[in-house]
């Protein structure tokens, strides 16, 4: 684990110190999407008509909605994986089944050499007796 | 699309209303993980003495966090799900290629068996010729 560090992040034309253990390009990267989620609002009248608590809980619904909405995108993807993983799963196993049957055709296909090379000779052999 | 409704949520102790397409159960599962934030938070003494804005501040970097830690789990499953495309496509071509495979091994034992009864056909004839 990275040791704790102090970041000073600048949020809505204020400077706010963070004290953790994540890295400061992270940090400034969330404070980041904060001011431009501000920055957004604050182009729209139905935003800055209403009070700072307002204001404040409109911002933190949108961002909670970001939240949620990737949530679902987690959900979906999982499900997809899941899915992935069951038709690897069958793929697999249809695979096995087609190398183990190939496996037997092959081993078919050199005994019948094997017996059609000693029939070659048989017949060799027979043909020198009725000479 | 859904017809645009207004939800009255409860958050922070005041009643909101949104105006939207969201469903009332999305909102009110939103509005209830904010409220559950908020909770969280009053029982630290590090956030009940910052003054109000701060604490917003606080409460929005949380949830940002919240959604950017999701976006990483994206990133993550996203990239597992194109490996697993990839393990897909290698193993549907194995699986066609062992299928090719057994086929022709099929079709030459099938040529062999054929060969194998003429010459068997042939070596009686053989054997009536030499009586």
């Amino acid at each position: 684990m990275s040791a704790k560090t102090d970041t000073e992040v600048f949020i809505g034309g204020r400077v706010f110190t963070l004290s953790g253990y994540e890295s400061e390009e992270y940090l400034q990267k969330v404070a980041s999407y904060i001011n431009n989620k501000m920055s957004e609002y604050s182009k729209l009248e139905s935003y800055t008509r209403q009070t700072s608590d307002i204001r404040n809980i409109l911002l933190l619904l949108n961002v909670a909605d970001d939240y949620f909405k990737a949530k679902d995108k987690i959900a979906s993807l999982e499900e997809d994986l899941h899915t992935k993983e069951k038709e690897l799963y069958d793929l697999k196993h249809e695979l096995i089944s087609a190398q183990m049957k190939l496996e037997f055709s092959d081993k078919q296909l050199k005994e019948v050499d094997v017996k059609s090379n000693n029939h070659g000779q048989n017949l060799k052999d027979n043909k020198k007796a009725v000479r």
